[in-house]
Formats: C-alpha cells, sequence, structure tokens
C-alpha cells in the first residue's frame, strides 16, 4: 500500500534519513540509493529497495512506477512524498524523485565465489568513500567479481560511495576483512596476489598476470605497507612520467585493472 | 617582512577567504594551495605564492622556511597565523600549517606549446572539480603536456581541483576554449584527435595513436556530443564487460592515457 507521508516528522522519513550517517546505517543495515537509474540497476541485478520513497513526478516514470509495484508486491514499505521530504533526505537541494533503501550486504569474506571471476579488486585502507565507488563502477567495467576492503576502510555503503559506484554497488560483491584473515584466505585456494610498488622492478606491462588475479591497492596517503607488499606474488611498477611520484588510488585500480585484462586477451 | 596576523577581520585573511569561492578568484585572479607538499611541488615548478599564510608550527619544517623566506624576498605578502584562522579560511577543522594564494595562468588556447608533449588532454564541460584535479595529475604521471578545458566547466583553480591534483596544478599546462576555438587552433598545426565512443568500432587496445595526440574525454553526464565525436580522427571504444556503459571521466581519461602511452613503447 502506498502511504502518503507529508510531515518530516514521520518515523519513516527520519529513518530514510538517518542512512545518511554511518550511525544509522549500522543500526538499520541498509543504505540509500538515489535516482531511478541506481534503482533500475538495483532491479536488473534482482535487487529491490526495502523501502522506497519517490515524489508524485518521480512515480510518474514507467521503470519507477514498475519498481514502486515491485517493491509493494515485495512487502517493502511505499511512501509517496513531497519533494522537500526528498530533499531533507538526500541531503541536496535539488533531489532524485526517487530513491531506496536497501539492506547492505554481508560482509564476510567467504561470501567470495573465488571461480566467479578472474579478477577481484582488494583495497586497503581507502579512506574517501568517492575512491570506493569509482573502484566498483571500474571492477563493473572490467568484469571483476568484486572489492574486498581490508582494514579500516571508508563505508562503501556510505552515500558518496553508493553515487559514484553508478549502480555496481550491486554488480559487485563488497566484503570486508583484516589483512591476516584475508591473506589465511587467499592462500586456502587459487590466486596471484599483485601489488603496485615504486620499489618494484617488473614493468605492469611487461609483467605476467594469472588467474585469479587479486590486485591490492593501497590507501590514498601511505600506499601499501611494507609487510603487505612482501606478501604479493608479482610486484609491479607504473612508471612515472612526471614529477608526480603516486597516482589517485581509484585510477592506479583502474590502470592496472585494464592492463591485467588487456594481458590477458 | 613577517606579519603577525590574529585577527579574523584582517584584510588578507578576508581576501584569502575569498579564494574559496569562484567569485573572489575571479576578482584577485589567485588561487589557494594547501599543505607543504603542494607548496614545495610549486616552488620546484619554479612557482611562489603571492601570499603565504603559516602558523608557528608549520614555520618550524625547513622546505616551508625555505619556501616563506623566498616568498618574502620575491616580494610576497607573508602572514603569521593562528591555527583558528587557517581552519577558517582552508574551510577545514584540521587545516595545513601553511597555504599559499598563487597566481592563476592565462588560460587562452594560444599559450599551448604544441611540440612541448606527445599527449594533451581535452576534456569537455567537466562538471566536477575533483575530476579535473585527478585528470591533472593523471596528466603528470604520463607525461601530458596538459589539460585543455572545453566549453563550460568546474573551476581547475578550485580547492577541491587543486587538492586532487595533487600538485600537477603546477606543472600541466591548464587553458580553456570554445570547442570551435578549439578545433580551429588544433587544425592549424599536426594533432591526432582521438575519442572514446560505445559507437566505435576500433578497439582502444588494437587503435593506432599518432604524436601529437589529443585525448578527448567526454563530460560525465552525456559523454560527447555526436558533433565532436564527428570531428576525431580516431574513435576508439573501451569494451565494457559489466553492466554499466561508462567510465568515470577521469577513469577513461586515465586507461586511455595509459594506453596511448603503451602503444608507444
Amino acid at each position: 500500500m502506498v502511504r502518503q507521508v507529508t510531515a518530516f516528522s514521520n518515523p519513516t522519513v527520519k529513518r530514510l534519513r538517518s542512512l545518511r550517517e554511518k550511525k544509522g546505517r549500522r543500526t538499520e543495515a541498509l543504505f540509500l540509493a538515489e535516482g531511478l537509474r541506481i534503482l533500475v540497476e538495483a532491479r536488473d541485478s534482482g535487487r529491490l529497495p526495502e523501502i522506497i520513497a519517490f515524489s508524485p513526478e518521480g512515480a510518474r516514470h514507467p521503470l519507477a512506477a514498475e519498481i514502486i509495484a515491485a517493491t509493494e508486491a515485495a512487502g517493502g514499505e511505499v511512501i509517496e512524498t513531497t519533494r522537500d521530504i526528498l530533499s531533507k533526505m538526500s541531503g541536496k537541494d535539488n533531489p532524485q524523485m526517487v530513491l531506496g533503501a536497501y539492506r547492505e550486504s554481508d560482509p564476510a569474506l567467504t561470501r567470495i565465489d573465488r571461480p566467479k571471476a578472474d579478477l577481484w579488486i582488494v583495497a586497503q585502507a581507502l579512506r574517501d568513500p568517492g575512491n570506493i565507488g569509482t573502484i566498483l563502477r571500474t571492477g563493473d567495467a572490467v568484469g571483476a567479481g568484486g572489492l574486498i576492503l581490508i582494514d579500516e576502510s571508508a563505508d562503501p555503503f556510505s552515500v558518496e560511495a553508493v553515487r559514484a559506484s553508478m549502480g555496481a554497488i550491486f554488480t559487485q560483491e563488497v566484503v570486508a576483512a583484516r589483512w591476516p584473515e584475508f591473506v589465511a584466505w587467499l592462500r586456502r585456494g587459487d590466486g596471484q596476489l599483485v601489488g603496485t610498488s615504486l620499489k618494484a622492478t617488473h614493468d605492469y606491462l611487461e609483467a605476467e598476470y594469472r588467474k585469479p588475479c587479486f590486485l591490492l591497492i593501497g590507501n590514498e596517503q601511505q600506499g601499501l605497507p611494507a609487510e603487505y607488499e612482501a606478501e604479493c606474488d608479482l610486484l609491479v611498477k607504473i612508471p612515472m612520467a612526471g614529477r608526480a611520484d603516486s597516482l589517485n588510488a581509484a585510477i592506479a585500480a583502474a590502470v592496472m585493472a585494464f592492463q591485467v585484462r588487456a594481458s590477458w586477451r
């Protein structure tokens, strides 16, 4: 049943608003995705929101109407609300006309189905949720299986990460693990762990990448800790032509991921 | 002469604060760069700030002391101030201990010295200053000559762009032009204009890139307009393996730029 909600004090409005903050997401185990495009991506990946909120204009789009109906049929909470309230929920003056709250996936490493993909991205202590979202989007584009977040990292379910993922939050597996746990898991099966390092001697264009390849990307500030580099089966160097000695973490992930894929053609 | 400034109402403090906004930058033709690392990058690229502000702690670092002395010797304005005021100027609770205001470079396309580099990045109507900064950083890493911003774009001298550039704002040329002006300039000399398009038939890994190569990156939302694609000497496709049909603009720029460079080895 579609409920009309016009009060900012409505409990569902408050609940959706709370998902902008990590505390709210932790309590609810839900995250926000905004805009029809990403909701369609979710639906096409087999995911429906547990709560969907939309403006009357938002509901007019046939794809939105489909997702609203499917959410209702699946027992989800469906609210029609005002643009002002959507604006409050999304934190933007110019809000999307439809948004959904989705159940966060289980972050257990053991959920990774290793044979599912030839490439997995592993990122250590990323701080910027935009980088996490961008890496997910890149992972989708290169056919990676998902993203393994190592150690303390920004929240992949934050609004900023979800937005930057452009829907890949629904197509890529996202799990989290401490480094020793990840290494123990990795070594129980096949997998080449590849890191990038300025100290490496192998050029990234000439290295031999094996499947499944686990591409390890270091933190934005410090890059990979020495002991993490030491664990790698292959360390490669992306030569820098200019004054800078590093790439943005999401750029490094993309340059490496596309090169790994290119080397397999 | 180093001046001690402790009042928020001080005109230099107000002037520096105004540089956080586009209006202030337009009035002053100055932009802000924050943190010792980027100020060192600037100095090593032959650039000193016109105004430098720092906390007593900030001045203690020998590299900061060098840049402060050089700025003073060059007739720049040098102010020692409080952490609170630096915080106000940088808009961050945890500000950098040193920041500089630099003269914006002339955006005229004719400043581009074509033979200086084999690769130039051309970006159309980018909206996100973070993408502009990241593309500059990538440009530096691949040895591009600079970035040509086409049509209405976010400001490359915004704090966010400068920060994301990690100093490349000082090593890469940054100019701006309308599309017809750019095309006219381009065709007066050598240069292969390369665009990416989902409709292209050439795979980006198999295409032949010629020097100097002008890599054209489309806007974040719409990609390249059809008439811009039509002007390209070469249109290539980056195959997408997943559900997404596009990459983040800065990622696309990096994947292409690194591939162009790789093809020349």
